[in-house]
């Protein structure tokens, strides 16, 4: 069943979703070339033809995901009303993509691969018009108002985190404590993110 | 010069310290044992004499960095003063702890290896903890004041997400941006994340 839903995806999308799944479970560095071709239940020809290396997979992954990303926060951002509209529209898009991405997300957001050095400098274009899209889009939203110094490289970070934190941190909350996560765990996590983003922005008025 | 400074140390910890270095830079499921061994300038006998396998070796790591970084939590609320001087105070701490123990804390906090999935159950029992201090300490002193559910298993990860965001966006946001990471943007780093912590928690008064 499972083989047969592979099997009918483009050869590309299965390379992709293999590669996604083993490089989240195994990290980057330890998934070889022959594991991925296993996983996509192709030959190691087909990955080479379609990306010629596992860094190239790493470079689409982390296509992907940011532009799924910037597309959710620009979404976000142009929803009418104030700021609190705008800030709570946002992580709650952000927070459904990741839900819905989530070996995409912490492979794109947390893998660093000591093999590959240039992929902090491929991330880099997308955290620049991540922190550019914060400069001209959130920052002059909350003029005024801005409890911390508008620092778009140190804010960019921290509430980028807010939203993955559940995910990175799941596996062990999962053993620590009894939640569950439920459609109604994930609405209050998005309003908990929200109120603390949103209020550790502006502050006290 | 390195090496006369690596000798002086310990066995055992000299096997620490090159498996937080090589853990952070390749991952715990892409380092092998070997390597470890060569990297303490040790032989394979003598990490079995001291360790047994890879996984007590994490287990370890994960013990000093919890320790550690409760330590660091219960001094800050230790402080005398308001919650604003306890939670300043705690986040400075913990902040010069992840600064002063970078792949340490990397590790600990975000490695999750698939072949040994006991570990998200090891650290379970800090977190466990960590939840404990906020519920007993942190939480009564915001009474009243609270701008968000008192729900430790979610405002537990956004603090400590908000920590140590820097130093996982570090490599990307160095390529993105022209920041120096002297002391002075540590220290603004230290205020920015502990007023974002602060107002996040306690919003508009």
């Amino acid at each position: 069943m499972m083989a047969e839903e592979k099997n009918q995806a483009y050869p590309k999308q299965r390379i992709m979703d293999a590669a996604v799944r083993l490089f989240a479970k195994k990290g980057f560095s330890a998934t070889g070339v022959r594991e991925l071709a296993s996983e996509a239940d192709l030959n190691i020809a087909m990955i080479n033809y379609y990306y010629g290396s596992k860094q190239k997979i790493l470079e689409d992954i982390i296509d992907r995901f940011f532009r799924g990303h910037m597309a959710m926060i620009g979404d976000g951002l142009k929803t009418p009303g104030g700021i609190e509209d705008k800030i709570r529209a946002a992580d709650r898009a952000v927070l459904k993509y990741f839900r819905e991405n989530e070996e995409l997300a912490i492979v794109a957001l947390t893998e660093f691969p000591y093999d590959v050095p240039e992929i902090a400098g491929y991330k880099a274009r997308y955290i620049s018009e991540l922190l550019r899209i914060g400069r001209e889009h959130l920052i002059p939203l909350l003029a005024g108002r801005l409890n911390v110094p508008p620092r778009m490289e140190i804010l960019g970070p921290i509430m980028i985190s807010a939203v993955i934190s559940h995910f990175i941190f799941k596996p062990v909350i999962e053993k620590a404590t009894d939640i569950e996560l439920t459609d109604q765990f994930y609405k209050e996590l998005g309003e908990i993110i929200s109120s603390f983003t949103l209020y550790g922005l502006i502050g006290k008025p």
